[in-house]
């Protein structure tokens, strides 16, 4: 299996200039760089670093076989998979799925899909859900074939939980009391208000592992349930995550792509680049940017460092498509304020191409006849490189061999491990979501949630606005 | 008709402390804004501002009449509908679709729906491509009642041309010769290369108009067009778009909305908040904030200004999606740099609503029974702003009555006003790309097209990169 590559050379001074990296300053960073790897290998497996051994037995073993007993119980009759969740619990299942499933995945026929048609709520939009619910209950005889598959740690995140409700409510009116072998929930094994209602309705379950967060969670079972139902071969992801886990424990730094990827992007922000795009080349992989949007934002964005100083660190991570994006995002990149790196994804070869066809008399478009479409696709993506060179404006490719599990796998493993590195680079804790608690708390207040009253007053007395509204 | 309202409190001094702006400053602005109003009100229908016509007569009448008699002629039994395009030919597209027809519109049965599935192509990835071809190509007589829309000014852009020559190849192979009745394109009225073969080939066209540029082209016919085949009330988007036009016109300033955020804005950038956040709290206004990136991006980022002074002006558009979001970027928003502004889109009253039932025993989750999605949806977002304020971060809300055509287009022409009221302010050209030539002529030498030759060795001498690789 060939590796996934991390090209830097346009992070260099010697492409883009004075708003590039000198080499030398990254060679200075070796011996710091070798030491954090070296000390994120100690702590691996340790704390909120569990993530770090997903791909690996014992947890490995234990995390595919339960979801491969389960998905073998449920049997290959299911239609409908609705995925609850939000957040963490969401955005690896369906990037997952994007990457590696049609983009006309729902809409196909049984007999031409690997598995169940896949609807993550992912958010209480009154008309978003109430749509979906109306396709999945308009037919009976598929509704009953329906698995609610309930992703929450404690249960008590209000999303998730007023979307379970509701799922719950209308499978228990559809299919009476045997509707608890409808669900599975995703949750903590041993307490939370999510575990007391399984363990009281006997639904499924499956661990939301002990020292893994929400938004590492994706080679858990959390985002590893949906995958194999549908057919995502979860072994190959788990697999290339282990071996880009080795490459990255390597104290050989200019190795070891997190070590310098992670270095490269946090020098950048202090050097006035904070704004970190992620710009695939390929459809399937842009909803990976989003998952990636929550790594980078919610492990960094932090306002104190670990001494307890206010630092207000981050960077913004913007998720992009080539080349859809050169039609409305590279004027701004090539011409706006040079505050941004662009990391392009790029795949080397698309397993099923298309030859764009001869038979256009137009002289203007002969050029085009004959060639593939990933041939023009990665020629625009050249040229945009090309073309950001040319504004010295820094940037980087992720290549991927081939759009598959193993390198989709490589792919998490690699940037969870550079989030980790930056985290220890910027001195923060990478793990935490303090000022979500906030509009959690507000959310209860304005919900009425008993105890709470007192954040409604406040809310109200802060937001009130009529005079400032044209 | 009730109109959106732009709430911008949450922007000022007395609620976000020194991150705000004082409203003696916004008061001391109030004779500039009236005066480049004026500006805009003179100009307005001249050059590239012929966009800003697009709602009223004589442009109205002929572009509704023209779009409602090929609807009427193509007639109900449409059944695919491929939108071919790329950019400003594709994004308000996607955008008028997504915010005014379900989520699951394209599973619907086809009496469910008010028009053809739509498919808009919007890149050359050959797996996505590939997958749609299979689906609509699969089934014979569905694939006999298809309508391929390709929308392109000169015919020439690369994307939309390989979609183009893709799909013609397709239909005449399927179709034989009668298959010019099944493509609509949407171009120039009189010259280029698109214009040649439509002339050959006997195409139905409707009009690029005039002075009207990709990104402020979605209430002509190039938006209108798949619109009103699915069912779109086109004339409800116009009236909106008129309403708000008037609102925009307005010397009271405080009374326009587009001057206010306009220069809101751009002070905000000016002071060290150039990252625009546009973060609907309604799934289906998400596309929307799509379609304001390219507006937001290409119009104001630009490397000279009127007078040919390096400026790097510009500011960026990130989207973002509640609540799904605060889950994911709200944590960055709060503690990370304040570089940012948020602006939420707000959704008053649902059409269709859901009620969280009753019937759950878990005392924790008692506060969300009995009460509405949409009730939590924007109790959320009240949280989030609330939270934002508490940690000085600027927001502001574009607040809808309802989700429907005639708040969307006020929504559209609001954000084009607002955007050629910035480009007055920066004192660039809002209309402009001239950063993205470099990228095309590049791909056009990698692409081998004649003519383009020392592109290729420009690029490939720039670009070779073995030794930065990991």
């Amino acid at each position: 299996m060939s590796p996934i590559t991390l090209d830097y050379a346009k992070c260099l001074t010697d492409r883009v200039g004075k708003h590039g990296i000198a080499v030398r300053d990254l060679d200075a960073a070796v011996p710091e760089l070798a030491s954090l790897t070296e000390s994120l290998n100690r702590t691996r497996g340790t704390g909120w670093q569990r993530w770090r051994d997903l791909p690996f037995d014992p947890a490995r073993r234990e995390h595919v076989g339960k979801v491969r007993a389960l998905v073998e119980k449920l049997g290959p009759d299911v239609e409908n998979l609705v995925v609850l969740g939000i957040g963490g619990s969401a955005l690896g299942n369906i990037a997952l799925q994007a990457a590696l499933k049609p983009a006309t995945y729902n809409l196909l026929p049984r007999d031409l899909r690997d598995g169940p048609r896949l609807f993550v709520l992912d958010n209480v939009d009154p008309h978003a859900i109430g749509q979906t619910l109306t396709f999945i209950g308009n037919d009976d005889p598929e509704f009953r074939r329906t698995v609610v598959n309930v992703i929450s740690k404690s249960g008590e995140t209000a999303e998730t939980a007023a979307q379970f409700i509701l799922l719950r409510s209308m499978l228990k009116r559809m299919l009476g009391d045997g509707f608890a072998d409808h669900v599975v929930a995703i949750t903590d094994p041993a307490r939370g208000t999510m575990r007391a209602i399984c363990d009281a309705e006997g639904y499924a379950t499956l661990p939301v592992p002990e020292g893994v967060g929400g938004r590492f969670s994706v080679l858990s079972p959390v985002g590893l349930f949906s995958a194999a139902m549908c057919g995502i071969d979860i072994d190959a992801l788990l697999d290339g995550a282990a071996e880009m886990d080795k490459r990255c424990s390597s104290n050989d730094v200019l190795k070891n792509p997190a070590a310098i990827l992670a270095w490269l992007l946090m020098q950048f922000t202090k050097r006035g680049k904070p704004n970190h795009v992620l710009m695939p080349y390929c459809n399937a992989l842009y909803m990976l940017a989003d998952w990636y949007r929550q790594l980078w934002a919610e492990s960094l964005g932090k306002r104190v460092d670990l001494s307890g100083k206010e630092v207000f660190a981050g960077a913004t991570p913007i998720k992009a498509l080539g080349t859809t994006d050169q039609h409305s995002q590279v004027q701004l990149y090539r011409e706006g304020p040079n505050d941004k790196v662009i990391g392009f994804l790029e795949v080397e070869s698309f397993e099923e191409d298309i030859t764009i066809p001869h038979g256009l008399d137009a002289e203007n478009l002969n050029y085009l006849q004959g060639q593939t479409l990933s041939t023009l696709l990665n020629a625009e993506k050249r040229a945009t490189e090309y073309a950001l060179v040319e504004s010295e404006r820094p940037n980087f490719t992720i290549r991927f061999p081939r759009l598959d599990a193993h390198a989709v796998g490589q792919f998490i493993q690699l940037w969870e491990i550079t989030t980790a590195c930056a985290g220890l680079i910027l001195n923060i804790d990478a793990y935490d979501q303090p000022a979500v608690e906030t509009g959690k708390k507000a959310t209860f207040g304005l919900m009425g949630r008993p105890g709470y009253e007192q954040w409604k007053m406040k809310v109200d007395a802060a937001l009130d606005s009529s005079v400032q509204t044209v």
